[in-house]
Formats: structure tokens, sequence, C-alpha cells
């Protein structure tokens, strides 16, 4: 770890320039900036070197950092606030605060994690929404800040990652589908660079492999996270010249979407076309007929994700960054799913 | 300002025990804790009193504390997602970041808050949720952390507040019911020490003398802010001898638990009783009939925030610890909404 001073003689420009890379300040070299975040990143910069912070545990803060800006947190999602109230009352029993950090929708990902990790605010990071290949776990494994991930990714490195089961939601699905007589289901994946999907994906081909079901390519469909998503997954899905049975949603923020396209379309949710989405939430309660979909305790898993931050700062951190944990979840039924030709 | 050593010479302990003190670590005597941060507080001290902190704009961070347990956050509402986002835009454009400074559950907020400036994490924050008497504004105003306020308070002291104009929207919300006839409006009202009850309240007290209508004792409840609240808000309703014709809900987390106490007490909403809701949210979509509400910029509302953080900051930071600002929301018509006995 080093400090100001000594990134600025490593670098050979003045403590000044450096700061201001460092803070996001006008007046420095988009080249310059640049270097002094990857300086600040290998080197392992600390805001204060001071005693206190020359240790690893400097700031007693765990920073969890989301995208504000996405669809499904303006819509209204309390995933995060249930998971981080949990992980913060479990940090705080020892010693540590929970801050979390914002990326605001018009910023760089990627240059945000390079400041944040550069600035040295806090001692562990989580990072939410992992891509296949996400630019930001392979700055952070190259960072000498520790970190977790909540979801997988493809980009190589030794990190701890604590994971919803997508694969066995999916695959638990289409078998759910399957015993009724549905035959045909279609299934809604997002972007190809959201590793969730690849593992939402997965699962439901386990699911029609197991049923001696063919793969039909139409009815596997890329849609955005989103209520508009959900509602282009409808639309398409209805314009089928074979339509399906039944679909399933990798998210519940498009859940709403999908109801609202097939209505407007002359089909019913439930009876026309069986619908399973991913994780129960307040908002689906609103729904008629009340989605099939899958129960987790959320305070659970932000205690687990607290217990995961902290084994990572412990005397076994290193044996801690292959902690890798797949998150289960439960089935629960509902009216939107009925057999097909109901 | 001062650095932990001279904190810990005014103090005259240890600096193990005042960094064990100001970062909540065991170990420290609950008198010694306190008297710790009640010197950091009023000594103003910075984590990092090097040269790059020794100056106000330390950090270029921006704390928005948040309170995440409560019922309101875990229902899903989006309206801390949207502020924050834009507020962090703004806040970057100009070199600073905006951290969400998450206070949970179980910890006490008045703690927290101390705990938060006496470490000197941020350069300036944000509390939001006021009490009409607010022991962290009390706190903020003896300490040398600029502050801003998300809604009023009757704690004395000179800050800058931001608040959502709840007199005239309830106000408007009694004189729309009153111009379809309506003489008989029920409101529910929150616990007595959130201030912005005090502003609803007179608001609609303001409504029904613009009209001429006298103050029915019965018709003014107190319920908990969650749809339980609303649930208990409508079952009083139901039970009341002399039945109102229309109901104010000063908060739209209660909204769908009032619908369904009125309809399983066979009371149909927006028919037996209008009612007006307050903030527009993506989950009121959901409920039928739509209630009418209020809507407003949550985008512009984190940009004026930005501002005002920022003016703190500024030169005229003196002038700009005056700043009050009532924000207009404007008014949803809905199906909720309609004569008396129609």
């Amino acid at each position: 770890m080093t400090d100001i001073r000594r990134l600025a003689e490593h670098l050979n420009i003045s403590i000044g320039t450096v700061s201001r890379a460092l803070n996001n300040r006008p007046g420095v070299h988009p080249e310059t900036r640049s270097r002094v975040l990857q300086a600040a990143t290998e080197l392992g910069y600390v805001a204060n070197a001071s005693g206190r912070s020359l240790r690893r545990g400097a700031t007693n803060t765990i920073g969890f950092v989301i995208e504000t800006g996405s669809p499904a947190n303006q819509a209204g999602d309390n995933f995060f606030y249930i998971v981080t109230d949990a992980m913060h009352e479990s940090l705080a029993e020892r010693g540590y605060d929970l801050v979390i950090l914002p990326c605001h929708s018009a910023d760089d990902p990627v240059e945000y994690l390079a400041r944040l990790v550069a600035r040295g605010i806090v001692d562990a990071l989580v990072i939410t929404a992992t891509r296949v290949q996400d630019q930001r776990i392979a700055l952070l494994a190259k960072s000498a800040m520790p970190f977790l991930t909540l979801g997988r990714s493809e980009t190589p490195g030794e990190y701890p990652w604590i994971d919803l089961d997508f694969h066995d939601v999916a695959r638990r699905s289409v078998a759910e589908l399957v015993a009724l007589g549905h035959r045909r289901i279609a299934v809604a994946l997002p972007e190809k660079d959201v590793n969730l999907g690849q593992h939402y994906r997965s699962g439901y081909l386990a699911g029609l492999q197991a049923a001696g079901l063919p793969v039909d390519p139409d009815l596997i469909l890329r849609v955005a996270t989103s209520e508009e998503g959900g509602y282009d997954f409808g639309r398409q899905l209805a314009a089928l010249p074979h339509r399906p049975t039944a679909a399933l949603l990798c998210s519940e923020a498009t859940t709403v979407g999908l109801y609202g396209a097939l209505r407007n379309n002359g089909i019913a949710p439930g009876t026309d076309v069986s619908i399973i989405t991913f994780r129960e939430n307040p908002q689906l309660r609103f729904l008629d007929p009340a989605p099939a979909c899958f129960r987790t305790s959320l305070p659970e898993l932000g205690q687990e994700m607290a217990r995961a931050v902290l084994d990572l700062l412990g005397n076994n951190g290193d044996q801690a960054r292959r902690n890798h944990k797949l998150w289960p979840m439960t089935f629960v039924p509902g009216a939107s799913v009925a057999p097909p030709g109901s």
C-alpha cells in the first residue's frame, strides 16, 4: 500500500495532479488520469496512509456497488434495500459499516470502479449484476482490493462469489410445466452479456432434455430486463405461427409487461399461456392471476454476503477467496400455471 | 479540524481507544465512546488530516443517509434510487461522488450519524425522513459538517432544506373532493414525530376551512406508513358509525392496504369511498380503480438537491445554509375519485 506522495513520485507528476485525477476533478489529461488510476490500483493506494490505515481493515467500511440507473431499480425493486439492510446489520456486529456506492446511469461502470478502488475509501467491495465478460472483475483481480461478487462471470480470476441458482430455477420451472402436459415452453433471456442469462438458459435446456423435448430456437428470445422487455416478449410470442402454451421469465421485472402484451393480443395469462417468473416480490402480488415464482430469504442472503466479505478480511483471506456459493430458491405455485388448453 | 492524535491528546486517552470508538469496535466503555464521538464532532475531526484533507472538500464525496429498514423502502419504493441517481450525476459533473449511507434497522439513527460525522468520510451529508424534533439535526448543527435535509423539522438551527409541499398537496386534495360534493373526508396521518404529518395535517385543515367544513376528530387517524397501516386505516373507517365518503393518504405506501381493507368490508374504493393518495409511483398502476395522486419529477428533485449541497461547499456557504425550498407537485386525476353516492 502506498500514499499519495509515493504515488506522485512513482509517476513523476505533482501531488496536486494525482489528487485531481483520483477525485475526478477537471483539468487532468485523460491519459494522465488513466495512468494515475492504474498505478493507484496496482500499488494499493489508500487515501489516508497514516498508521491507522497502513494495515488491512483501515476504513472499517465495506462498499456495495449498485447501478442505480438500471430499469429494474427504477421500477421499484426492493431487492437491494433488504439485502443491504441485513448485510449491514451483520457487518455492524463486527464493527464494520456498509456504504452503498451507486454508479449513476451516465457513468462508465468500469471507470467508476477504478476511481473507487484508487481512492481507497473502503476495505472491500461487493459488485453486482455481473457480466459474462466483466471488466470490473478483471480490474479488481489486478488490484489489492478484496471483493465479493453477487453473480458469477467467465472472466478469469480467483474471487469469491454468491449467485442465485438460476440454472436450477429454470430447470425446475420446465419440470413443473412438463408435469402438467406442456410441450412448447418459451423463455425470455436477458441481453447476452448478462451472466445470469447463461445459467438460466442452461437450466432451461437441461429441463427440456430431461423431458425428452426438442429445442425450438423460435421459443428462445432475448429482451430487456424491464416492463418494456416483458411487453416485447409477449408481443413476439403472440405473433408466432405456432404459439407456445407456457413461458418462463428470468426476471420478475418483465412480468407485468408480459401480462399486458398477452391481454392486448386476446391471450389470457394463466389459461392460454402458463407463466413462471423469477423472484417473488411485493409488486407481483398485484397481478391477477398470481404468478408462480421462486422465493428466497433476502435477509439470509445479506447475512451470508456479510460473512463472505468478513472472511476475506480475516486471517484466512486466501482461502476465503475460493468461497463459491449457489443460493437456493423455493418454488411458489400460482394461478398463472395451468394445464395447456384449460 | 483535527486529526486522531490531537483528538486523543484532547481527551487524554490512547489513540487506539479513540480509533476503536470512532470505528465502532468492541472493547470501549460506552461512556468513553460517547466522549470520543462528541469531541470528534465538536472539533471537526477528519479521518485523514493530511494536507489533502485539511481544507473543506477533502473527500469529494457527499453522503446520503437513508433508513433501509423502513417498511416503505422494503415494500419496494423507488424514490431514493431515482433521486440519488440524478443527484449523483449532477455531483459527478463537479467532481463529487455520492455514497448512500444506509442506517440499518437495528441501529440507532442518531448514534449512526454521530459515527459517520466523527469518521469524516464525507464532505457533506443529506438526511431524510425528518422528525418534528430531530436529534440528528441537533447533532449536525453542533458539528462542522455541512448538511442538507430532505424534509423540515422544528429543531432549531440554521440549515438548508428541501421539502415536498405536503401542505399544498393536502389542501388541494380536499378542494378536489369538495368540488365533487364530498363533505366527510377522512385523513391518514403518520406517527406524530414524522414531520411531514404536521404539514399534511395543516393543509387538510386549511382545505376544510376554505370550504367552510367542520373538523371531525373521528376522521383524523394516525397509522403506520406501510401497507399494514393502510389496512388498519381502512378497517377503522369501515367501523365508523357515520362513514366518510372520501379519504386522503399522506403516503402512497398505504394505498394498497386501504383498498384491501375497504373491499374486505364490502366497501368499493372509488365509488363508495373516493381516495386521493400522495406520490405517483409504478406500484400504484396495478391498482384498480387507478388512484388519484400527485406527480413530481424525481430527477429534477435530485438535481436541485445536488445544487443545494454544492452551494454549501462553495464560497457562499453561509448564505447557502439559509436556502429553503418547497418542492411543488401536480395533481393526477384517477378513477379512485367520484362524486359521493355515485
